[in-house]
């Protein structure tokens, strides 16, 4: 059974309670896992983090939570409706399939209008508090948004009819699809997993067949990873035991992006335990690079004032407040206040990159955990 | 011959022009045509922005030219050895490769410095100087950047080694590299490209199959397309006659995506006779479909000063001046102020946009031109 299946089974069955609800001439009520940063709570042991205990009671009858009851109930049903019918909207679609105005009667027998939701922020949340609700991802309900992720190596992979063979893209990429759960993994031969955080890079790399080479997977989720490509990553190294390591900008933004892959963004909390890489390694480029590489001092860039900010807030994870190294790091960023892209390693010539950083980092064991 | 070893030809000609000056003991020149707007000009007859015939003599013995002089000869030996080393170097590999200090002293022995270059804006304008002075683009040298561009539909690519069947990425997409020029159309089978703006939409429409049932080739560039994506879209509509379609949101934003797609970017105008597709058609959202469809009040957005900025600004390129449609759209825009994104024909339900929308237009002509 496919994951939109399943999904749709646990959305009909919050249906079934509310109507048995309705049935006994209860109060409508549901109870939803608590989604704020107060709840999120830091594993050490499985390195993620995850949900609290913590439950909300959302009741119809509650004059303050009739409103996003109501929501929760209409997001429900357009995307049982959507999942029945073979429909695959987007978050956005799913605003505006769902926002009409509320006409009613007050009790003075005023007129009012009630927005069903105003912006997508709200209706966002609401499908979040199904997630959460459910236990499945919006992913696995056919609910699309943009993708970022492309992936290139050793990899065949079935999605519907198709196989597609990854090492045969040429010069381009197989762009990662919304829902990297309904992909079968029918076969690999790498070695680790090198996520990209450059685009530009992974297209060198690629063309330079790097993935050939050093055996091993390449990909990339542009910048800051959409929840796709950190699902792939997370699929590969929980299901194929690949070691994954993180290739980025040596500054705050770089780290950051390596900390989503690896532990989750804290907004998305809840979701930490499915898309996250507790183990994903941090292969560069550090800020001791900067120097023990001897960047030349017109390669370095002074930090911006978000630069320092996010230095700062990073200091506060707890997987990185936890890591000598990374308190290493992270002070001396501070310390200097100097960044350096990783391009600058072209300095040194073309090759640099791939002939020397790449395996001196890797075989030498000098990543950061 | 590929058309990297064709650029190399051409690169390696302008070092024998220059090497012939000094052999003849003439002063150092180079003629580049001038990229400034004053020389930009919208051809009719082709529908797209040309360079004029105006061309700069550049001179190393001239004071006031001898930096912009001799960062064009580095750029130039940067990218003929990257070439001949069988490297492909990012824009922003060659900024780093290239910048370094120049120590010199000046007439009175004073110790004076100066930078290559001092920020990549900098550079990317000498590797433009170096596409009009070659009359190649640099996806031809190899140099690469980042790409934005998905393909679907029945098209087979040769791209090295690889045959890519487009029509066998289940939910995914090909990823279109980042010089569309090295692949080989082996065959395809189409009516007509969709260039969808939003990337989530591209992914809702490859999930309901769209090409197949409509026998397109679906394209997106994520929002302002790279140049490779528009290279592809051209190579289509050039090479194999196939009309071109683009879907956006009805916004100045969209109709802006539409024109780079059409005429080329204003500050790229020198690219535009490989880049541009002239007879691309608007498939919509237009301005009048907001009232047409009746689109409700409440997804309707308000028009922020940027986007009737940019739409007094779309007013003024001759491709939208000359076509009575686009003024009466652009006009409707600016005196309504209000703004529609694609998604809103959801609330109509989810298979309007492919069921209804697309078809009508398609099959009632009801594009703009």
């Amino acid at each position: 059974m496919s994951s939109r299946e399943n999904s749709l089974r646990a959305l009909e069955q919050i249906g079934k309670i509310l109507s048995e609800q309705v049935l006994h001439s209860k109060p409508l009520t549901l109870e939803i896992p608590v989604r704020t940063l107060a709840n999120v709570v830091w594993d050490p042991r499985s390195k993620l983090l995850k949900l609290g205990s913590r439950k909300l009671r959302r009741e119809f009858l509650d004059m303050g939570e009739a409103r996003r009851f109501t929501q929760t109930i209409l997001m429900l049903s357009l995307i049982v409706r959507a999942i029945r019918e073979g429909d695959y909207p987007t978050i956005r679609d799913l605003y505006y399939a769902g926002k009409h105005t509320i006409e009613y009667r007050d009790e003075y027998n005023r007129l009012r209008r009630e927005e069903t939701w105003d912006d997508q922020k709200e209706s966002d949340s609401v499908i979040q508090d199904i997630e959460v609700l459910t236990g499945f991802l919006r992913e696995h309900m056919g609910i699309l948004h943009d993708t970022k992720g492309k992936i290139v190596g050793r990899i065949r992979i079935r999605s519907g009819a198709d196989v597609i063979d990854c090492s045969r893209m040429g010069d381009g990429a197989y762009s990662i699809p919304p829902n990297p759960d309904s992909l079968e993994i029918l076969g690999l031969e790498a070695d680790y997993v090198l996520v990209i955080e450059k685009d530009a890079i992974f297209n060198r790399l690629n063309k330079e067949r790097f993935w050939e080479k050093s055996k091993c997977l390449l990909i990339t989720g542009k910048g800051q990873p959409d929840r796709s490509t950190r699902r792939m990553v997370r699929r590969l190294w929980e299901e194929h035991n690949l070691p994954v390591y993180v290739l980025t900008d040596a500054d705050p933004y770089g780290f950051y992006i390596y900390s989503v892959y690896r532990s989750g963004s804290i907004t998305l909390g809840f979701e930490s335990d499915r898309l996250a890489t507790p183990e994903a390694r941090f292969l560069g480029l550090t800020v001791t690079d900067i120097y023990e590489y001897k960047i030349p001092r017109n390669f370095i860039i002074k930090a911006k004032d978000r630069d320092i900010k996010r230095a700062k807030e990073l200091l506060n994870y707890p997987w990185f407040k936890q890591s000598k190294e990374w308190v290493k790091q992270l002070e001396l960023f501070l310390e200097k206040q100097e960044k350096v892209e990783i391009e600058a390693l072209s300095g040194y010539g073309f090759k640099f990159l791939t002939e020397r950083y790449i395996p001196e980092k890797l075989y030498g064991s000098k990543w950061i955990e």
